[in-house]
């Protein structure tokens, strides 16, 4: 037998709270910016306050409990005093100090847990259902990527060069489509020296013939996001975001293909049982050894489900060992200050032991 | 001399850190999404990793110290162990458990004073200029609410009943007005029994004739935000956003006046030197005599400024003492489980005792 590494999942704890909306749709169906689901045992308790109790009632999962307070927390307290609850997991990413010393002084016979990021683990292997979430939030996001190719190129017959502010509100309405869909994070787009900086913020730079646009954007389907990015050339009013890319400017083409050489040598070489950092390294060692390690400053890659941002970390540090059912980013990129910034991005599923592009 | 009670503001601590966006933007005039902006006496130092770099010397206040890292807190820690700091000041709703038994850990001689919503309480006070950058953002927004008029009104001409999520694309564009300005939440907005939810989130319903449209929102300006309610009717093919509204249906027209004698009571009758609690029964006391206080189901207001919602608090419970300086939100509401909602809001400043709609 192959000395295949596996990953281990973390066991369920049986009494938790969280306050995070992605842990409380994914338990309740339904979640708000003003909660708090107390999971005891085979009880879900969903405390939150009049705003929401309404759209609450209609959305939470059947069996879920619905309690209106004004003071959730003290409110959920009372409920674990009068259950003397032994044990209480809870997130010490997630909760702050004011809350944890209230549990603390009002719970002297409860034992508190912290679990780091618990909840990212409980969902860190996607089922069959939740991976086709994704990839359908994703189809969608590339289809708002051609729509968006389109209003570019419309935007440059009917006027001249649109600054970034421009075309971002073009991409949201793209993304959007009159609110059909979510964004699942604030589009990122720059021309030329602003995409060297990895998370620009738009500013009133204007797009002009042969420009290099970075594009990195993601909707969501069903509270499942995508990601992608793209850096494609603009040129004689023209723009696409496939991965074929023709930059007149030699260097920059040369940093284009070793940007995407690293990319797919992650992708075709990762197996499950890699950790995460040696998923990392399967892209970086292709940029270090084009000389240019020191301007690839990310991570190679982030889980993605309901949060954009979750478990495995594909990163230097990784130790997580990747397993079928992950959702991930792979999305090396090189950024030189003032000149500009190439990144590349796609989400895989690893299954049957591989990496399958979504 | 009249007993007249004053605001005693917070002693600004000498060595604090943030990990608050606005508190960032504030104190350096930049801020990002992952970084430490510690406060050592005279000394800004700012930590965060090379994502942010580029962006932060652009933008960062000059004096400010930038630290690149890839552990901000534990830079942090490090110098502070170095300077042999003695008392570090946080906020306890804003710092996780995590954060804080490593800072317990590695500083054992540097006493850690929780200070909750110390930075809001340090920005409560408006100077002129701040006032004047809110007035400038809800002036823009007033702007737009006309705007959106206009797109509702050119829809209907263009194709039949446009859904509350087409709509709420449709305000969102209206405020943003192509990436000039970001939105300070994402708005609200209600179609009749919609409304009955506070913070409902569009759905596919579709407005009609004779309507109730509930539209709650707000953009930035300089990163000060604005926010204001208006609950309007749609009839024959028109909407107008303005306070005089002639509904159809009497028993709503009788609570629409009673919100909007709510309001005017509290705006017209309140005083600097008042506490909170005594603000929020202005309106409250309204809605109680007319026999649905059980339906007012929120706070009458909260304070605005780089946060939409920040001190202070105009609810049953506040205590605080309300002072020249303030801005803050008034704005009662009527929820009918089922029927139908009504919330009118405003912003207002509180100059010369008094206060003065922005």
């Amino acid at each position: 037998m192959a000395s295949h590494k596996h990953f281990v999942p973390l066991a369920r704890p049986q009494v938790f709270f969280t306050t995070d909306e992605s842990a409380q749709y994914f338990e309740c169906g339904y979640s708000c910016d003003h909660a708090i689901l107390l999971v005891l045992d085979s009880r879900k308790i969903f405390f939150t306050d009049s705003r929401y109790t309404t759209e609450a009632k209609e959305y939470l999962a059947s069996g879920t409990i619905l309690v209106e307070s004004a003071n959730l927390l003290e409110s959920m307290i009372e409920l674990l005093q009068k259950e003397r609850v032994k044990s209480l997991a809870f997130d010490p990413l997630q909760v702050c100090v004011q809350e944890y010393q209230a549990l603390l002084a009002k719970l002297p016979k409860c034992t508190l847990e912290p679990l780091p990021n618990f909840h990212q683990q409980l969902r860190i292997i996607k089922s069959d259902e939740q991976v086709a979430l994704i990839a359908k939030s994703q189809e969608l996001n590339k289809k708002a990527y051609k729509r968006f190719a389109k209003m570019i190129e419309k935007t440059i017959e009917r006027r001249d060069t649109p600054t970034e502010l421009y075309l971002h509100a073009l991409a949201r309405q793209a993304l959007e489509q009159d609110g059909s869909y979510t964004l699942s994070f604030n589009p990122i787009l720059s021309i030329n020296a602003n995409a060297a900086k990895p998370h620009a913020l738009p500013c009133k730079d204007r797009l002009s013939d042969g420009d290099l646009l970075l594009f990195d954007a993601g909707i969501k389907y069903k509270r499942y996001c995508s990601d992608r990015t793209r850096t494609a050339v603009f040129s004689q009013g023209r723009i696409h975001f496939g991965k074929k890319q023709k930059f007149s400017d030699k260097k920059l083409q040369k940093i284009y293909d070793i940007v995407r050489k690293a990319q797919d040598n992650a992708i075709i070489n990762l197996r499950a049982g890699m950790s995460g950092k040696q998923i990392d390294a399967l892209a970086r060692e292709v940029i270090d050894k084009a000389g240019f390690g020191e301007y690839f400053s990310h991570s190679t890659g982030h889980g993605i489900g309901l949060d954009i941002h979750e478990l495995p970390s594909i990163s230097k540090r990784s130790e997580m060992i990747i397993e079928d059912g992950m959702v991930f980013s792979i999305e090396p990129g090189i950024y030189l200050p003032g000149i500009y910034g190439v990144r590349i991005e796609d989400l895989v599923v690893v299954r049957n032991g591989r990496a399958e592009i979504l």
